[in-house]
């Protein structure tokens, strides 16, 4: 999440649909997974090349098909192949820095979507990765750059068969995912905002410099967390008023309730924008208001003793005729004139409320 | 309102629809009420599950039920089998952290507001609750978080049986709830622009650091209930415009009405927002000019006194051979001198405007 | 103005269309005028009771029932009976805290405008008052809060029969009368010009923590002529494009006409906003100016004396053995140095175009 | 362009229509210019009255009357009557603070733009005037209030009967006129941006309040140029889509070419909007950065100073008991210790980059 | 890029159409080659005037004529008599300062974008060229300002025959040039991003002003590429959509591919857009906290010394009764108070947290 532009520069001058993997190189082995199932029976098995995943295809049951690991672009190849994918489809499952979208390519559905994690160490950035799903009427393909576990309980669910996951189709099956991707959006709100709670305090006790920076540090996250939900909602938001044929009409009662989830998610952003706002209001005015204190000591100080030693001051002249310099009590009552105008202007400064 | 943040993480991995009450755990037993009523007569019991009001349903007259405390989710469960509420409905309902919305299932209509409740003490923060209703042909289910005084004022209506009440049907009374929770806003704001008047004057005696602290705790205070607000004012206009066939025409013309009152609110909170941005310009202008008068007390002392010292300590200086040391009316003539110094000082100063 | 809250809390809890009335209460008589009139005639008549104006209602002339003075609750419900109103029409009349709005009941509409009115004496604040109008084929009701010469030229107009007003409609009339409205906006547009310009004369002079103030309650004034504006020209939008049957096409075209002065109105309001923000700007630098000016004034005085008043110390030292101190010309020496060093940061000073 | 607020308020009261000229007088003679043509031959006259071109109305070759000067509402209700104008249209070519728009009447179009004119030196505020188009199927009526060269190059070229100019018909011209217009605006953005660019050298060079004075009246030109622009934009868009049967679908892609030169207007307009808001900024933070060099400079002569002198004056104390008075050497050695001390303060000031 | 007013001053006055270069005048010969070429076979040519293209124009295969330079107006005369083009499309491709746009003329499409350059020297200004493409149903001519490699893995593809590029149509082909237009972008951005970078680096190690001219100046860069890329992304949009019948179906998919890439590089320039915004409020909150320092060191030394100097002050007085003076500790005494003082301030500040 450092750096801000977009790392397509690899592929300038290369024709559309080229297959080059965009984004981090990952060197973990390739990994397919297949379920397929319907109310009554259910099957889970690895398998080692797309070309096993093929019969499944035009089974009545449905398949899933999820793929772990995005470097090995032989693995893609035969995928667009096997499954009859258009070249930019695998194109834009390679290039790991895509935007959320939706794209309808008639026989099947194309998702792309933001998974967003925690770090390990509580003080590391937060992570993102792309996740791409492919819809048809009875299958679904879905691709991730690692394996992590945000689909467990959704595999969970399908091995022990509760509530709706198994008499769905494939397209309750994808809401599901999609599900899961924005409640993960809930998790990493969760941490930003305890972060959010923590600069708080800091800026309350001692504000440096760095609280600034940190500020800004969690601005920029929550701008990319932003501008990966944007797009997410406008792509639930047409899923759900049955623009594609893929979803049914009762899975888009569910995309509805995805949908309220995403605004819930833009909402708690876009407070959260507002109250990074604030603190950088406040920031700014408690380091204004430190220099006043400081201005205040400064002139307190100046303003009690440069009048007194101009007065000792006068009475270090060395003229021959100084009568007070003879007088009995001249150095006691200089004193006390001293004293006395000490005490007077602390008086002001309480009246005007500095001290 | 202290938590920007929803909190939903409870829920990640969840399959939707699971019953889980999130939101603030309330320890009040569930409360069952029940209203039928036509123009000529009414009848009002307590009852003990939700399947005593099951014979109501289908009456030709009005059934109103409502149930306070959502803690007991086995209420929940009976009354969706009861009525025949879709689960998300029901999940909705328990997830007392959503925005305000309205769904249109076929059969009956799902809303959910928020009321916003001012605290016991004045100092507190202002509260927020959920409230959920369900709206069919013949019958409302109406659902709070905690029993409160809001709708007191209509159950005295049906009672009394005066005006439009107990001749509209389910839809008017609907509309008189939602009517209900908007007068509850005009309530909430005046309390915040009592508050803000508070500020105002306090920015103008004596702005502190907590004056700013209090200004951006309004401000988000104001924006949480905006939040509430504008989804608000969506769903009553979709509802107003006849999109949904159970608000009757008579009825629309009521609720085009409560939609202008949502606007008005919406309105009174933009203009809330302004006056606090504006006070938050008055605060840090106000911080500057009091570290300028601080500066020109420091300066006119100094300016003063500082070359004044100097002249002193000219004289005294220990050289031999300084002629004015012994003249006869050098002490007084420097004494002159630096007493006409001051005040050319003071007369350059007050032209300036400093003092 | 000076509440930006609207004052419906005395009405919460009542049902919708109950006659109280909200905003300032007027203890004025209710005074009943009406106008009969077509090409050829002209009657005019100050009427005792509501009842009096029905048998004009179904003339094929033009009948103008004008109220001012909405405080007595009766009068509107005999209102509402003679020409059928609708109890939120009448509801709505009461509730002088309404934002202008234009509703279609059918055989009439009902709009509903603020007028602004200039305050007697110039520093005063400006007062707002609600207009309402009813117009159906061939009358027109209009209210005011207080009797006021804003409509006295219609009624001139209306005797002398000049132009087109004799011999259009109702809703002719109605035009010139939201024209009238309209027109006012200018007048009090340019009152606040002539404040802003004085503001600004003072801003350039002697800018104070007032003047800031000053800037702030004008902004705030602006707002509150916005909000009636904005809603305004929508409704004069809607009925010149033809929305509404009882506004006939070459009425259209004389509020098309009125459509552009609240344009022009909305514009100005604009500009006056940005105006305001430069204002702030030139008033937060003017600031920072006069502390840089300050600071000169002390650094000058300081680093001239500071290091001539520490040669004055070295030579006011008591060491025996200071062989300065007895050179014959060791003082004039030392008075000519100090004077030097003087020039020299004098010097330094003007290189720096600090003075 | 120094009142931002219309000056509208002379017509309060009047009924619409009513022909008092609002605007700047001006005391110049009307002039009536008259051409006649065709692609074949050409006519030009200056006539008496508008009764001159009646007899022109109806030729099927193509009219222009251009009538410069308003003041004579003689002229204008002459014209009015020869050719049919409704009194609005007579209205708006008279009150001369009309933003810029278009309203199709049917038999002929009437369109109004503001012409920008760079004063004649160089410091002046930039000056605009209306300028009015009424459009028939062959004639053209073009009002403006005070002769100027603007058209002049048109005249040229339908004297010339170089290009399209004489082919087309009286849209073609009214086309052309437009686009003089918007030609014209680039005029007086160019001498916006050199105004800018001086403004931007005196900023780097030496910032004063005028200098800020100065950004915010350009920004107050551009904003009343912005201002003229929009609207002119949506003008020429809707006559380029066509909506509007006098304006002939070849004439359309020339108009599609002026809308893209508006935008282009807007564009830089939009440009030199952020350009001064740049500067402002850059304005505030060298105030900034000269206080902190001020500051510098007297914490510099203070911090080296103020502990010397101290030393200094400890050996000024009259005590009988100060054996370091007596020592031989004590003078050169307390001396070399001042020295030394000022050395490592010069040294850690420009450790600390003071210096 | 430096000066933000567009140069369209030479041509006011004139008539729409005519071939008059607007812009950068370039001293390069006109170089014009011509591919022609369907799946089978390709020939590559360098032609000596427009007349050469003409007999390829009607063949079935695709035609591609590319030409560079755009001062000779004679080449675009004879283009435009060759092709049958516009004269409004002659004048656009000389007026070299266009904003991106799409014309549909019915026979054939006209397409204006901008391409950006980086400098030779990596501290010089972004360079914009404009690129103009005609597209028929078998021909495209494509029109650059100076030659350069942009185009040149095209022709590279073209020559060997890889993928779709020899079997799509010219709309094909210019979707494959409008990829390379946008991927130029993200090198383009790519590079501001490394300077952004930089700029960051040197703005936590040591601002000054120059870092702020410099984020206004990449803040004026990226403004400038934003004014292109938001009205391609427009243009692409309408092209994607079938809105053209020269754009064929499957190119269409290729199209919404460089669509998402443009909206790519805006979320990338709007994120700059927002860095850059934070750097600033960076850069005037170090300004501040510098200061805040400087005050600091000034407050500690003056508020430790000049106390210390009152007391040597008092102690200097030449009074003839001050018994302290003879005392045998008085000096040790009133040295060990100093001190003591001293240190007691040092603590006060060590607890304020100011050292």
């Amino acid at each position: 999440m450092s750096s801000p532009q977009p790392t397509r520069v690899g592929k300038v001058g290369l024709p559309p649909g080229s297959l080059v993997h965009v984004g981090r190189r990952l060197t973990e082995k390739t990994c397919l997974t297949l379920f397929n199932f319907d109310e009554q029976h259910i099957e889970e098995r690895t398998i080692a090349a797309v070309g096993d995943a093929v019969p499944y295809r035009n089974r009545p049951s449905v398949t899933w098909l999820n793929i772990d690991g995005l470097h090995d672009t032989g693995v893609l190849a035969a995928l667009g192949e096997a499954f009859g994918l258009h070249p930019l489809v695998l194109e834009d499952m390679l290039n790991t820095e895509q935007r959320p979208k939706f794209e309808d390519l008639g026989d099947y559905l194309f998702i792309v979507m933001r998974v967003f994690m925690l770090p390990a160490n509580p003080e590391g950035g937060i992570r993102s990765e792309q996740i791409s799903l492919v819809i048809g009427p009875h299958f679904l393909i879905t691709l991730q750059e690692k394996a992590g576990p945000l689909l467990d309980p959704i595999r969970e669910g399908l091995r022990a068969g509760k509530g709706r996951i198994r008499k769905g189709g494939a397209d309750y099956l994808a809401h599901a995912i999609v599900d899961a991707v924005v409640d993960q959006y809930f998790v990493v709100l969760e941490a930003l905002g305890e972060r959010i709670e923590v600069l708080e305090d800091r800026l309350m006790t001692r504000p440096t410099p760095d609280t600034l920076r940190a500020i800004q540090g969690l601005k920029r996250e929550i701008t990319s967390l932003r501008r990966s939900v944007w797009p997410l909602r406008e792509v639930i938001s047409r899923l759900s008023r049955g623009e594609s044929e893929i979803f049914e009409e009762p899975t888009e009662v569910y995309l509805r309730d995805v949908y309220d989830h995403t605004v819930q998610t833009i909402e708690a952003i876009e407070t959260f924008r507002e109250v990074l706002s604030g603190m950088l209001e406040i920031y700014l005015s408690s380091i204004s208001n430190r220099m006043n204190e400081v201005m205040k000591v400064l002139t307190i100080i100046a303003t009690i003793f440069i009048p007194l030693t101009f007065v000792a001051g006068i009475y270090g002249m060395n003229f021959e005729y100084m009568p007070e310099l003879r007088w009995r009590w001249g150095y006691p009552a200089i004193l006390l004139f001293m004293l006395l105008s000490g005490a007077v202007m602390l008086l002001y400064f309480r009246r005007k409320r500095w001290i």
